[in-house]
């Protein structure tokens, strides 16, 4: 296992003020270098610096830079929250870093096996695993990951496309195929199915006949728009996905369902979509929801990023949905 | 006719996925070559490249390169869509595309009058045009081209700016004089004109009274946020443009009343304005009524543009305004 | 008093179109050579330009830009405007300009000395000042002219970030610590203070237990957008804090409250917070109030900007708040 992972080094990614009166989450990250520790209820980022998956679907790349551009805002960031009813801080949460997945000079295949293997391994040892990606390929591994712990999945794509785009021949699998390489494992039980947010002019009429056809669901971000109630219609996907006949639930975060004005540094930018607040909320719902298992943000791409403007919004995103957790 | 037009070289804006299982709106678009052929309840777009209406009037060139900005983003958009009640194709409307008028070398009152004889005679087929600019100059030969057909006119302009700076002694068209010359052109007949979203610091007291003592209205954008309901206010102005006695509506589509987080890409930035929302809310109502017969979009600058943004916008609202069409 | 002041040199910020039909504001503004006139019910502007407290802060510099950059456009936009129930003009109201506080090669504590007494005089002179940043150690004289007068102070805080970090040896001042300064200055006697719009990742408990512990009040960004109603929210805690059993309130907005969709220009941007919309609506309230008595805006960095975006935004800031003024 350890062999899969390049182990964080923090002093790359933070400096402290070593100020006790303003602590950041860079001073209360812990490193994890031994998938042999009791990690329940603890929650633990995995990077997976690879864009091979954007590269083949058309797309151009630069994702792979998102971990180590996330982990430097985010470790930047104070903790402490505030919701409706209480000031709360996440220091009391154990909050683990394992660093990230080897890509290098891996093909995208063994990528996701490892990572796979990786994220398994730490839902086996109890640990809520955020998955920082990396293209949304990442999806089918997390997905798989979870899947193998043999309950039925649910599982919750937030995202402006519906990826479920056919493999060739069932193999070279891309950015664009993750949730179909999902549906199409027979080692995994899908139970419910959502796909939250997707935009009219984004996806074809062939994908959508698939996906119904499945009996899954598919949420228009028009739909959405229509209710004018933004965290009603999340909720609602969400607690559909909840009720899988398990506790298995898998949130997947694509930053391209956001709007360009609020995330320019993605694969694929968006000419409409999400705000940089309901991103914020979405994270924070599934982080209270007991049912989600394990998160992955993915396709924020720090070439084409505004002063770093995407990524402290997935930064921002992660730690709200820490905040949620710590609302379980 | 022809010669005012130069076709449409759809090799160069699109390049097919050949995946008839995931189309696009550029596998299914027609190029219009013959000015004699049927196009009743056909969408016709047409492109005026040029910029010298923004020059004329001390603003920033380079809306003259937002045909084919647009047409490209456009083109790689699915011919797929939802709406509140049923998932739609609009594969099932026949959509054109006629190219661009001819602007090279020649006097920018030429350029209207050949615009003008274009539409018209599009009108008088039975289209229905999306004129693409340009600077919103292109007002007057759209208008003029609608009202050209007897009927008097409702104009409805989204818009920051009322555009209704006089000409200097009568001539020199520029990029803010569309609708005086608009109201001001004897041979047409001016029913009911709304300027919609006006912004407070953006227009002078003596236009306001210009306008209000032809007996028109204007909309301003403080009036629209307060009441909180962007789609009622948007209805309501078209309702009241609708009922000018005649089915002759003329919608003008000004990107730039659209703040520039969303729509940096334009000649003339705001500071506050419409979100991209409510810019492809507008278009998809305006293409639900069926007084509507034209509409166009200005002011794309692709110069300023940040990737692709405010292109990508515009081409969303025209897919919009399509999908409301095809819900007629 | 003159020596501290470099007058503004109106011809290197506008030029005039001499249209009668529409004037901009830099039309009519007054340039204020003299601190003996006359100045009951004006509004002044004066520019701090230094970004010292800023470098001192461990942020990025170009703040000292901000007051050329928000005139210019300040400058060219009309002064008219519409409100609920009225369309009205602010050429009635008397509009000057001092010029900046002289700060090249001033120490920052001298330079926030004779921001102190330059605001402090026009405020006695009967005026309302608009002081337009610089760092957001401007807070500090700003504060401290406007409770020199002997009245307890009402202050309101628009921000992302609460800035009452300590001084290192009770020297030393920066921009993250102008509102300690406020409250701590024993010649000051401090009413209601309001923290408004802090996020939830961006301030460390112990901040906030220093506010808390003073009696004093802190509204998270988080619980505002909870109620659903900016309006309502700012509202509230103006009222709050105009309820100081005095009517000397001060109104500070540090535009990294406003989302960097909205604001990227600014020391420190933001992946959530405010929109546009928001700041000009603050603006607008805080100017109907009468007991405003001063206003600043602070961390516009044009450096950073994107095309002049957050310099209209606060030039627009400006001018809501002067329309809101005119309501008085």
């Amino acid at each position: 296992m350890k062999q899969y992972v390049e182990a964080v080094k923090l002093n790359d990614l933070f400096t402290s003020r070593n100020d006790s009166d303003d602590k950041r989450i860079g001073d209360i990250i812990i490193p994890l270098t031994d998938f042999q520790e009791e990690l329940s209820g603890a929650i633990v980022l995995v990077g997976v610096p690879q864009d091979e998956g954007v590269r083949r679907n058309g797309g151009r790349t630069g994702a792979s830079k998102a971990p180590v551009a996330i982990r430097k805002t985010f470790y930047k960031l104070t903790p402490f929250y505030n919701t409706t009813n209480q000031r709360l801080s996440i220091e009391n949460l154990r909050i683990f870093d394992t660093g990230n997945i080897r890509t290098d000079g891996v093909e995208l295949e063994e990528i996701h096996k490892r990572q796979r293997e990786v994220v398994r391994k730490l839902l086996q040892l109890g640990a809520l695993p955020i998955v920082i990606g990396g293209g949304h390929d990442i999806a089918y591994p997390d997905g798989a990951a979870l899947g193998d712990g043999g309950q039925p999945l649910g599982i919750l794509n937030f995202d402006a496309h519906t990826d479920v785009r056919p493999l060739i021949d069932g193999k070279y699998a891309h950015s664009g195929s993750g949730f179909r390489q999902l549906l199409e494992d027979d080692t995994l039980t899908i139970g419910r199915f959502c796909e939250f947010g997707i935009q009219s002019f984004a996806v074809s009429a062939k994908h959508i006949e698939y996906i119904t056809n499945l009996g899954k669901s598919i949420i228009f971000y028009d739909e959405i728009r229509e209710t004018g109630n933004f965290e009603h219609s999340f909720l609602s996907s969400l607690n559909y996905c909840s009720n899988s006949g398990s506790n298995a639930v898998y949130v997947s975060f694509d930053i391209d369902a956001v709007t360009s004005a609020f995330a320019p540094g993605v694969s694929a930018p968006a000419g409409i979509g999400f705000t940089a607040d309901e991103l914020c909320k979405a994270a924070e719902l599934a982080g209270k929801d007991s049912s989600v298992k394990i998160i992955d943000i993915a396709e924020v791409n720090p070439i084409f990023d505004i002063d770093g403007r995407t990524a402290k919004l997935a930064a921002l995103a992660i730690a709200y949905f820490i905040s949620g957790v710590a609302q379980r």
